[in-house]
């Protein structure tokens, strides 16, 4: 057993902070013998998404991606964006669970945020008809809306999940939420076990903040999921703890942190990889690795739990290698 | 003394709940002698916004307003939107406060929502070019812009205010959200003593759940004040607490309650009419009977923080005619 075969996976350090918080969960995976060889790629704000990138996802399917900084207003394109467009990663994944020993204000969250990801509010289409006012058309197809709805179920399906939450304005955006919600209804009457409800995006980030227990699994048009992830994010103690996964056809998916590249503490061994080791985590369970994905994910919880080696964001007086040494040593 | 000059004013008790909680603002505001005389109207899903409603406003220029019921999917426009449609009242306000004595995850939420209320995503204009494919128009000109943000910042002078955040997603909406933001720039130059910032939509939602107290006065586009204001409603323990106001031109105002109908309580003498009363005590504000709003504010909150006679929303076992007694005897 020594010559296990590995998975080939690209992974994509990102600015800042990145390269360190890659260099962790490398050293965390090899230590648990997690079956994946790195195949290191750079995307920068100055080589964009290069041929290169796009030919090793290509290749290998399957990444795992740091954090890239787009400063706004400079006019070019997030390359955040860019990679969900490339490869078609039509369904953003973003489980958001309380954890144990980390206190925040909320101790019961449990949701997943299924977001459409490739149109909606992000089509691009904009434009200044007269000096003085802007358009930007928002477009949901029914095929896009109806992909999406099904993952969600999929997904509900697969991780023992009670509850879908479609989440809209359709009493404003009739036609283009209105046509994501009876997309999504229609969807939901070929899961019959799975439960489904509605709710307008307001009335959504209301319920999540007095009772975030009851919602469970919630499906979004592009703009919303990109809120209310963040939301959700908020109710467990900030993005430097949730994972996120990008998610297109046929297996293929791009895993991501989707916090800041924290240029303040960048290159100083101070920085929280908890996000993207929880992201690399993700990619074992899409990868069918759950044996590894457990051990690891125990290890990391336990040491936040414990917060004798915790970084700075998490309350702990820890560096990053102490961090990463303490997970090891709970493999 | 005894012949001070009432300021007439309109009335829209609403649907559901509306009537009772509309009977407390008047039996409140008589017992505190606030110079109020009400002229009645009423606009229902049947009649619409009639011209009586609208010779009524025309005439009084401020109101207040129950709650109003439009069912999704009925295909007319909301009510609601009909009439801040109809007297072009600009901008939304909808300040939060922790009422202490009412627990909730939080208590130092002291938020003021300055939503846009005219344009962006609520422009109605959309369209199905072909089957499966929708879109909505957003507008945002940098007319209204100028005009919310304005208004923002003379919000927070009067009221002492030390901070604006504008609000937007202009990362993605480059043109749109960009124009918003461009133009409160512009405006907060002429508004030295404020502090100004700028916030994309989903951190704003992270921070305002992470740490609220780092928010003042934000000014959104429409729909991400909708959002917003929702959400930090949550934060105080929900629309059951939250005043609004929708302000015009020249001092033209309707007050509103924004939670809903209740229809499943209705006429049973049960509803809290906190919402209403808070958006009552803005409407005596804007008319400048400070006093007045000042005793009305007091009485309430005093009596929520006892809460001896409180409705089962707020955790008591009393109905809206004990609460209102306890509000008077407190006067
Ligand atoms: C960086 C930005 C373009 C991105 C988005 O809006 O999708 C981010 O907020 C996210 O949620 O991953
Ligand atoms: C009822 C609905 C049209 C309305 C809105 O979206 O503006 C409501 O949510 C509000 O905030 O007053």
């Amino acid at each position: 057993q020594q010559d296990v075969i590995k998975v080939k996976v690209t992974l994509i350090p990102g600015d800042g902070i990145g390269p360190e918080i890659s260099d962790a969960v490398k050293i965390i995976f090899a230590a648990a013998k997690a079956p994946i060889e790195w195949e290191t790629v750079n995307v920068n704000a100055q080589t964009g998404v290069s041929d290169e990138v796009i030919a090793s996802i290509h290749r290998n399917k399957v990444g795992l991606k740091g954090p890239l900084g787009t400063p706004i207003g400079t006019g070019h394109q997030s390359l955040n964006l860019a990679l969900r467009k490339t490869f078609n990663l039509y369904a953003n994944v973003r489980p958001c669970l309380s954890i144990p020993g980390f206190k925040t204000r909320y101790d019961d969250v449990n949701t997943v945020v299924i977001r459409e990801n490739t149109e909606g509010e992000y089509s691009g289409i904009e434009n200044m008809p007269v000096k003085g006012v802007a358009q930007s058309i928002k477009v949901i197809t029914k095929e896009a809306s109806a992909r999406v709805a099904n993952y969600a179920f999929q997904y509900a399906l697969a991780n023992n999940r009670q509850k879908v939450t479609c989440v809209h304005k359709a009493n404003i955006m009739k036609q283009s939420d209105g046509l994501f919600v009876k997309t999504c209804r229609e969807v939901s009457t070929r899961y019959p076990t799975i439960k489904y409800e509605e709710m307008v995006v307001d009335n959504n980030c209301m319920q999540l903040v007095l009772n975030p227990s009851k919602l469970d699994v919630m499906v979004l048009p592009n703009l919303y999921g990109d809120i209310v992830s963040d939301l959700c994010a908020g109710l467990i103690g900030g993005l430097g703890l949730t994972p996120s996964g990008n998610i297109g056809e046929n297996g293929a998916a791009i895993f991501e942190a989707v916090h800041g590249t924290a240029p303040d503490i960048a290159g100083q061994g101070k920085a929280n990889p908890t996000a993207l080791l929880l992201s690399g985590i993700m990619m074992l369970r899409h990868l069918g690795f759950n044996e590894h994905a457990q051990r690891i994910e125990s290890a990391i919880l336990t040491t936040i739990a414990e917060g004798k080696a915790t970084t700075k964001d998490l309350g702990g007086n820890s560096g990053t290698k102490d961090f990463t040494d303490a997970v090891i040593s709970k493999l």
